[in-house]
């Protein structure tokens, strides 16, 4: 065990590998080269089309021990990786380990195959049931989580070797060539697929629709596509949405929404050249809400919108708030219109999002973004990994990510959850690391992070409820009491890789 | 020596590589990687901006023997690389190579520099003075001509390795998000430089148009760029053009636009899904034209139009006759609007366009090309980048690799060209091999390779011209005589890459 830089305690190595312990933002600087594929030859002539998942398995030359991986645009809506699993498992392979861009609900679907060996391990988060049974001891599979960009990272430079990239495509020719602007499964950006075509050993395009030579506008091309396959559904794009669409209209988030507005409007970052990005909850669209109107009432014109982009941000970029949308996932059914119709709706890569180790991510131009949190603690590191029952139940995403390119990361959450208060003297899980977190935004009040000194006092100077993060915790746990402390054991479940490929900290599994 | 499958004299090696002579079209299989790229890192708050060219140069790390690369999008119109090269000069570097995507007469400004040993030799081929200079003896720097495909291979593979790309871009932020829809260099689609950007060890943007963050489209991303500067001036837009671009109302040229347009027709190729790519010269306009109206009258719809676009085919495009244009590079200004504007119009990078080595390129789903030649030979072996003089004046572009892709290449040329004929018992210079033409289309007759039995027979029933290549040969000869054989010396000048980076001839000094 070592300590990292937060007093984490980190295991000296991880499913084989050794741990580099968390130690800053910003220092890692890497050494290497990006991790290279094979060149190939496909004649004119040569077909890629084959007739079933299990044969382009087959094809691929997928082996017991070999790694995955499939993207997560179709988030709870996705049939592909279930489908994948039940396959290998038929073939009798075993030992796979899953490197998806992320794992969700749906996804339980693969637990029986956890259990019998046919998955050995996850390259990746998870949301859902796999990390509460893995938390709960369970599940034996290693877990690690990383972020978005830490994802296209870790593939980048080879620390994760896809061996077989299965690509739901839903727009796709039989050469390879892919969008997912239309189609039964549409499901706009192929952001998080792009790393995978351009660094997996073997690419396989699976697609429920097939049309003629060639797709355009290509977002994956077909000079990296090794198969391609037909199935009956990739997917149910309806559940694409995973949280609300809808402004909140509860008061308690309506008024962290106002306070949030208030930040960024007292930080002087809203003028022309503003750049943004929140998530899909109902608080966040009624900070991007109040954002637009302030926008339009100062005539300002924003640079760009970022992230998971939500029919909320189309509507600004239409509106012209914003000069273009920078998109590596759709958030909703709007958003996937808007990226087939809009030239200044930007489908980017999850490297160009938010890989730390390029020559410059989009997430270091954003001047603000609007992050959840389940749990904060009073050196503003934050929770989103576990829940306050010790749970591992949701993946990173861009929060690491976004908070360490921001002028300004903004935490807006309630100061009670479940009973429990907000602020801790210690988070379960570190996820982000708190020098890189501006401001947390509650109901009760606002804590800004001693970084932003001028913030502070120009927040006061507006009479907002600026207080002092301890003094917001003994605020909120005069209400909801404190709670006793969790109790893990020793077995570490799953580690959480900051964006660099440090630990930034290892979720235990809780004793029960 | 080495004599190739075509019997032409390869040297063991060249330019301190050892050479492997050419055997066929398609056997060559890579072994290797694509070449890695060093990662690297650009944390928030730090600016790619610098002041000078001569900064640029000096961040980039340049030194003596080093490679250089720049693109030819802006083709005679381009002022960046003698600027370059001046400024090299004036800095006391030496020895450097240029690995540019084509080398054009205005680049005839950079000779004293080669004389004087700043500027090496030429991975890449030359249009103009550099060649017959070469030709003639009177420089000394080694050129390894490749076709567009092959310079994307050799770069892909790290056969050659650029050390600093300095990338031409019309559209620029200060991050480095670029591309050539707009400005006053405005070029179009940046295809060749996407290669360099991609591998290239430095990447400096280069623009007279420098923009608000972010430029969306983006043709080449800020995560590859790791410097941007400013000049006055890139180019000459309209300089781009550089053949004709209306269709020939010369007679010959009308008859052999007339007798190829025949060929496709009975080739069985003209159906819905046909591809289709041209030059841009009068002839091709001619035949692009004739096709266009069997379209029209056969209510085809073809599926794309590839390679240097020209305004005919965003004509084409427009009207329906293609799905798609497939965009390395605009030939005029009615493409650089059409790419900035039409969604169906995709610019590709030279990788995917032709690169034989990835999982398929573009050029192997071509039915139809229509190429020039400046000698064919009875083998049906062509020539254009030697003149019958024997100097080397013309790259080789995308005509090996569209041969090789398409089901049927069509040559088009007059039969006599000043004063001598087209047809000859060996060309002057091997650039694309006869087993990858299917005719040669001239005023006087059309003679078919034999590996295209079925549409000679069909040329035949429909009453064409149909002769073999020896009997139209000699009925050239009948008028022209047969013409001197050139001599040269030993001297090798230049090599001729074929695209899969073997041999296919070597130029040497000619005699005088």
């Amino acid at each position: 065990m070592a300590l990292n830089s937060l007093g984490r305690e980190i295991p000296e190595s991880y499913a084989g590998r050794k741990l580099v312990p968390y130690g800053d933002p910003y220092s890692i600087t890497p050494s290497g080269s990006v991790a290279a594929r094979r060149l190939r030859r496909v004649n004119p002539g040569a077909s890629k089309l084959l007739s079933s998942l299990r044969e382009a398995i087959e094809a691929s030359g997928l082996k017991d021990g070999m790694t995955i991986a499939t993207h997560h645009s179709l988030r709870n809506g996705d049939f592909l990786l279930n489908r994948l699993v039940a396959e290998i498992a038929d073939m009798g392979i075993r030992g796979i380990w899953i490197a998806s861009s992320s794992v969700h609900p749906v996804h339980a679907e693969i637990i029986p195959h956890i259990k019998s060996g046919v998955v050995a391990g996850f390259h990746c988060g998870v949301n859902g049931l796999i990390g509460e049974m893995a938390s709960r001891g369970e599940l034996s599979c290693p877990i690690v989580v990383r972020t978005h960009g830490g994802r296209a990272r870790a593939i980048m430079e080879g620390s994760v070797q896809v061996d077989v990239a299965f690509i739901a495509a839903p727009c796709c020719d039989e050469y390879g060539n892919m969008n997912g602007y239309s189609g039964p499964s549409a499901c706009g950006s192929l952001g998080y697929a792009q790393t995978d075509a351009l660094h997996a050993a073997c690419v396989v395009a699976v697609t429920d629709n097939l049309v003629p030579f060639p797709v355009v506008p290509v977002s994956i091309p077909q000079t990296l596509v090794d198969y391609v396959v037909t199935v009956d559904r990739l997917g149910d794009p309806a559940k694409i949405v995973s949280t609300t669409t809808r402004i909140t209209t509860d008061p308690v988030g309506l008024q962290i929404a106002s306070f949030a507005s208030q930040v960024i409007e007292a930080s002087g970052l809203l003028k022309d050249g503003f750049s943004f990005q929140t998530g899909s909850g109902g608080i966040s669209l009624a900070v991007s809400d109040k954002v637009r109107n302030a926008m339009r009432r100062g005539n300002i014109k924003g640079s760009f919108g970022c992230g998971g982009i939500t029919g909320y941000f189309v509507e600004m970029l239409e509106e012209g708030l914003f000069g273009a949308l920078m998109d590596v996932q759709c958030f909703d059914q709007e958003a996937v219109k808007s990226i087939a119709k809009n030239r200044a709706h930007q489908e980017i890569g999850a490297d160009m999002y938010a890989n730390p180790f390029n020559a410059g991510a989009v997430v270091n131009r954003l001047d603000c973004v609007i992050l959840g949190a389940t749990e904060v603690d009073t050196s503003f590191n934050v929770n989103v990994n576990t829940e306050s029952n010790g749970y591992l139940l949701h993946n990173t995403g861009g929060h690491s990510d976004t908070a360490a390119g921001a002028k300004l990361s903004i935490i807006v959450a309630p100061s009670i959850r479940g009973r429990l208060p907000i602020v801790r003297d210690r988070v379960t899980t570190v996820t982000t690391p708190g020098e890189t977190i501006g401001v947390v935004v509650t109901e009760r009040g606002i804590a800004v992070n001693d970084r932003h000194p001028e913030l502070k006092e120009e927040l006061i100077r507006r009479k907002l409820p600026v207080k002092e993060i301890g003094e917001l915790q003994r605020e909120i746990c005069r209400v909801t009491g404190t709670p006793q402390p969790l109790q893990f054991e020793d077995q570490v479940v799953a580690v959480i890789e900051y964006r660099d490929g440090s630990i930034i900290d290892a979720v235990r599994r809780v004793k029960e």
